[in-house]
């Protein structure tokens, strides 16, 4: 019974604006700086998804990744590739979607979906030099 | 006198909405597909700007990376990184910013501007899997 | 008119074996080494297929890449892709499987497919070290 | 006594076919898919092997890199190089070459040989995208 | 009151020689071998810092990446990069710069600077195969 | 008689210095800024070599890799990894070690040796964002 730790990664490329209705434009602009662009700005998301799983041995994998990567793209990538975060998907309505907070809605799709295996981790890397992990941690 | 190939890479952040206003809504999203998603999409695009040169006895340089750095940051980097590439550039105006069409917005901006060296190549990819290369080439 | 350079990347996963049924088991190991290999060993081939075309001005698009990876695809990835090259692949049957005979054949399968621009080269990168270009020079 | 984990990376190019020779060959092609061809595929592998230690100071090592390098080459990556994972692997005989049961053989093999250091995680990457990493626990 | 770890990412080109004064010449290079060749050698070192905080409404932030950047850059980077590690370091005189020792060191520097939140895990990459992290145990 | 261009990447560890004895102090620390730096700084150099040549039809190879991968290993790689550039390397005495002054020298001593295939091109990469390209254009 083996315990495995198995990463699928996926890219989307999306639009954001980060910005706070309930603050005044100074301190949006002071909080996020040029990430605050009215007309938004994009990334090459670059999404990691681990789950954690034990070994089965008649297949000999622990989770299959054809089913973990249909997971990945029918649940997130569909919903956010070509997209623009603030308007355009419905798990993030209502939401800042800074990194964190997009983790953490990415985790709550998955949590409820996800019956195979454990999810255990989601890494959003930003751009080449930020990249944030969320654990489920609370 | 050896001649050199010097190239600079940079990356920037910023978004996009491919569309054509002399076309139809429909004609627009057969043309376009996703990329025509009203509020735009955006990614991390990476730019290689090649020039060439001749090694200068007394510096061993073709072209001095700092100055072409300064070159690159000052006349695109800032003008374009983390913004939206339809609204917020002054040098995109009344362009459909394909990879295409950026790339020789941007051979137009540096040509008149670099005097050091001859520009040679502009590379841009748009993902990790499509690139678009200009070489002045009309 | 612009002259543009588009380059789509794939990754297929295939086996393959280096051997000259015309020589002897000596001289094939000698030349092939641990490519040799009875029972074949496999990479994850990086392709990258350069087309070169004019920037048509109701698009902003040389070339469609989204037609480009459809070409790319339906006539090479899915015919190489977890596939053993020496058996599978019906326009490599007879050809010693290095990375020049491949992508040579590539070049012949898509030069006769491609009609919307001018294949430019085809590069195939076998491991992260070695790669091998053709430009259709004979 | 600082604790360190120390990550050796190295690539292998191998192929494999996945098939449990104890189901029907419909019910292997319905969980393998394309990973079941008979003649196999294959992939670089990269191979991330992390090692736990305290810092000696004598030395500034906690494991000298040199050493484990040498153990990774010698006990895994000669073995598997330009090899196919089905048929040329002593310790891989009998188990079906799933990332997940290469990666538990190379902890096996690895865990008796490793004396510097304690042995803490493998990681492989089958392809860009898909990745398995093992810590030991069952 | 999510739980996030964010991860900065920086790039610094220096040198360093392995040496140990209180060893014998013939015992530090059987130590270290081409590590300790009297003029010293060089890397790209790349420093991946990972800090540990919970999510705040107002900003959506765990940590405001510009802050985090702004302290790696000032207390590490500036000091380190295009330097002689050897001796060109406050922070590092006394000590044989291998990646085990460099990584404590970074690490007391940044643990008495850092408020916002905690550090987890300092990693650095020596080259492309080597990489040691650091997460403050003792 | 296909002509194709092979690429050979190699990666080695080295310092150096960008100075010129025959200026000053201050006109070289305004010139090399902070690679004028008394004690060096180092890069993880990546260097990729071109050679061209005709496919052989016995072999199916226009060059045998594991031969370019030895020339470039015993005329190159051995005489410059984990070396001080400005001090350790014969046929780079008297030089001043720029990226450009590197790839000349490069050039000069494999264009001898090399007798399978012609020599097209030498890039040397000085950090992710640097790189210079010569193909022996005087």
């Amino acid at each position: 019974m083996a315990k495995m730790y198995l990463t699928r990664r996926e890219v989307f490329s999306a639009s954001h604006r980060l910005w706070n209705q309930e603050l005044s434009d100074e301190q949006n602009f002071e909080l996020y700086d040029k990430c605050a662009n009215p007309n938004g700005h994009g990334h090459n998301f670059i999404l990691e998804i681990t789950v954690a799983g034990n070994v089965k041995g008649e297949s000999g994998f622990a989770v299959d990744f054809k089913k973990l990567k249909h997971l990945v793209r029918t649940e997130i990538i569909e919903k956010v590739d070509h997209k623009h975060l603030n308007y355009d998907v419905d798990f993030l309505k209502g939401t800042i979607p800074t990194a964190e907070n997009i983790v953490r809605a990415f985790w709550h799709v998955l949590e409820s979906k996800n019956s195979e295996a454990k999810l255990y981790s989601i890494r959003l890397h930003e751009t080449e030099n930020n990249m944030v992990e969320y654990r489920g941690e609370e």
